[in-house]
């Protein structure tokens, strides 16, 4: 009894990053995960946010949106709402922080990088695509911006990917099953969202109970799926850009 | 002494029409005109505004955004702003009366057509790139939807495209510069934007003298001097779309 | 078989300009075209938007809105909405760029007038009208201004008019009608609005096909029949204001 | 040492009451009072707010806003700024107050109201004059209605006035002056609107201690000046409308 | 015939002031007025709004609104309908001024005094108990930051405290019951708000005929029943704050 | 080299559930946790939104608001910006899934139970805190609705109560220290939030590191070390609601 899509559990869907898909932006990278594609540019200004004025130091941050068809309905655009969507917003937050964990912001001096994630098309995991794929816009516009001594040097410390797993069932018992498309998503029991960064460690985890709660064991066994996959894309991270 | 790219005054710039972008959309195109980039999706949708309730007739609208890093510069969302910007309000306003003239509103029954034009990238014509591949997501659309009997009959009745064509010096004086690219634009004497149908009349012309006012001499070279143009362009779309 | 209201193809409505209508504005204008009554006032104000500061150079804007009962039914008001309509924001961009086209903004300094057109009485025109009027509340405040050496000179290099022209059927075939009140205008096959300075030069040319395309001897014949009609508004100004 | 303009501490300023000033709406009037000028129509529309809905009683409901140059100073409009002004947002709830005290809902049936108050130009005294010419307008309209027995019967039950009054330094002691200007306005000590009937009760009093709080006396008194110029307005209405 | 909750016309609720409960805040105070619980904070910050920049003297203002659940039913937050109410607008106005009416600016030095008044529970009269509970905290505030030499001077320069009243049958007549809950609001003929000084002045007296317009016999009645009930509650400020 | 407010890593601030605090709300409690002051009032209406309509299910959703002063600086209301916080948005989603994970949705009908929570008082651990607080709400208000067979039984299924944890260092290594301050939770170097039910099982882990990333072991020892502390909250629900 296999996935929706034939895979293994442990298998990732087909993955491509392309880089350089701006001609304007100081990085850009589309990424390509299943039927999911996030087109994410990284913009280098002079000057941070008030908060940061005067301290020497620089600033990431990231903004999400969706297209409005990038589903399989049609959703009206924030601006016509007037608001920012939660989701949206929560997403964004949670971006912002796993790329700002791989930079070192004394060495971008006061100088703001945002990161824009526009999900063209959206299958599941499109937040963590657009940390996988925002990472390598990032990167680029880091060391374009290095290059031109913008920057005192490149930033970037470390590499960071993401992805997504799902406790659904399998095989007649509840397994964790990684880089879920939204029909599975749409099912799943648990959902996890994890960022980890080149080294191993953890930027961030995030398991929700949609179906039911979930045991300390599953936690463990979710983790323990995950982090080979993001290896992976981390590996393909690494084909493209050097730190 | 030519254009900044070394095109003729009557010369295209590169051009292409992809259509099939969206696994979702009920009809998708991207277009590629120089470095401009629209991707455009159409959205088939059962009901009609209120003003359309209860008179059997269809609806055609369109919506027009950038992504915030399209341009040479970032610009902030308009969501962050908490209100469209007038440009953009008066651009798909344009797209959508394009559209819509080339429609047979009673076709297509009490539905309602949404076609999102989303500039990735913009150099210039991004609301005539619009209209020329919105009008093919569009048509894709309805073939869609009349396929399946959603429509009485497919309600387009003919093709529409456009162009925006500058008044600008080249060889010692001011002449129609076709297709402009955003650098051209930004020192044209006037800029026209010009729509037409396959039939070769008119949708809309909309003319604005910016560094000076134009003669009518002027306003009737422009007309012939595009139309060609547009032409060719509408070929492209017959390549994709019979009607 | 005449038109509505028994006029000619060629003739206008009833036409006043009042002039110094407000006893606050540095210049107003209220202009009463058939039924259609818009307030103009020009206000002077030091300094200049965000991207005119240090070039020397001044601003023009323009403001346009409707009381909510201008028309035959109520409408809301733009702030219950949250939001300004978008046939508001490309009326004021066209009001603006037509003012604009007549000023020389380095004889100002870095001022702005922002000319605020407030429709009384909506029939039909009122954003012909508002450029119309709004010219003659800007003159004034110009020569106010210059008067007191708030600017260097008087700014004003040429009068500014609009009028609105429709193709609809009369006596038998289709037919350029100028200054359409609201009821002709909603059953125009195509509609116009034409913008021109007093040395008969074009600042405008929007032309829509709203029933059906139009053809280019329809826009030259549509160009013919309202530039001298456009004269005699401008003749009109010349009695108030001399520049 | 008289007040600025001259006149005694109990006389109004030149007043005049012009009905009919709209062609559309229901029933619309021109208020000027000094400089101060209002235009106020009275929108009539089936149908009631929803806490009103199947109750049987019509609704009566104002807006008040003021043109961007209805003062000395231009002023951003409301939508500009995506609220209404807190003072807007009071004084439109004082004007419906006013209206609503000497209508019979009853005698409506489920229908609303709207009274649009209009500021073209504002001396003080502006919702005030709101009032007055408010009711005007408002019962014009409920005439037309009943007429043409959209109402059961003329809903208006009284007449209804306001005036604004100050305590302001006058021979050498602090005195009621009322109807005052601006600028007598921007210097009370405190300042008061009153709102009468026809049957000389109160509908509304309000006095602020702006400078200096005030007695139980000065209170006394200033509702005993100002009473007799409210009679004096509302005999200028009985000349318009009868009830 | 005893009232609803067997109070005497000029009796008050029961009613406490805790001062202090902020932790946070340089004055706090809870006011409980029956079942009306409003939560005041003040806070001191430096600087001025930009009307008052450069002056010397400092400000005072206050923001007003309700926890979703203060009443019987739920309301929608202010920010879920992206606009302040106009109740709410209206009443952080006139507490505003009260709080304004006994502060002397001078002595405060450009620095900014935020009087927040949150609704946790309303049954009438939060209004007034803001104005009662927010010139304690207000008073508290000041206190602190005298004493931190942040102001000149204590600028305090009286008490003030508010009552609302409202025209009601009892006993056969319409008599002025003071301090209202909301049951008995609902069904006031007219309900009347004022805001007196420790010096027995007034600084705001409003005046609402709801049922029906009222007398200046009943206005003078209603002042003479409220101004005892209101020096009680002077005297509860006294007992925790000194001036 | 004890805590900053002297306690062990894994020991709890003074923690209290006040139930009952509103005199209208179907439920309510207020927690207090340390300085953190949450007001938690549970709202049962009819009536579903939009996507549960028609399929006989319930619904559970939640607000999360800080009052202006909640902490040591006064920040703006969300209305004042016209749009709520992204922080509020992530966290009032985080509450209603945890809120919704112990209810059953058919035993409640088509109802909705909104749970507000207001912070009077921040002093870290904000979010973690409305979930406990927020539970006794709902648990409360279900019993109200399910006594007068409002929902066919009482819907809650178990209990649910949340912590947050950091790491921080404390005795020469990094270790997580339950229930943060305000202080310490500005210096963790990563924070987790944790929401668990009466059956031990988790409903929601989130980890982040903000100072640096974590290991799995570290992950495993918050897990361990917050668990404990979790269920003593629960025991403290389990006092004041059966389920």
């Amino acid at each position: 009894m296999p996935r929706i899509d034939g895979r293994k559990y442990n298998e990732l869907r087909p993955f491509t990053l392309t880089p350089g898909v701006s001609s304007f932006a100081e990085g850009s990278c589309l990424i390509e995960q299943g039927l999911t594609k996030v087109y994410c540019t990284a913009s280098v200004e002079q000057g941070v946010p008030f908060h940061r004025k005067g301290t020497g130091l620089g600033w990431v941050t990231a903004e999400y949106s969706m297209l409005p068809r990038a589903n399989r309905e049609r959703s009206p655009r924030d601006v016509s709402k007037l608001k920012l969507a939660g989701r949206s917003a929560e997403i964004q937050r949670l971006i912002g922080r796993a790329l700002r964990s791989v930079v070192d912001m004394a060495a971008m001096g006061e100088a703001t990088i945002t990161v824009d994630c526009d999900v063209l098309q959206g299958d599941g995991g499109t937040r963590c695509a657009s940390i996988t794929g925002g990472f390598v816009a990032m990167a680029l516009a880091c060391k374009f911006a290095a290059d031109r001594r913008w920057f005192r040097k490149n930033p970037v410390t470390d590499y960071v990917a993401a992805l997504s797993t799902g406790l659904l069932p399998l095989d007649g018992r509840d397994q964790p099953l990684i880089d879920m498309c939204y029909e599975e998503d749409s099912h799943a029991l648990a959902d996890f969202n994890l960022v980890m960064t080149g080294s191993g460690a953890f930027v961030e985890v995030q398991g929700t109970g949609e179906g039911r709660p979930y045991t300390r064991e599953e936690l463990d066994n979710v983790v323990k799926v995950t982090a080979p996959a993001i290896y992976k894309m981390i590996d393909a991270q690494k084909a493209i850009v050097t730190i």
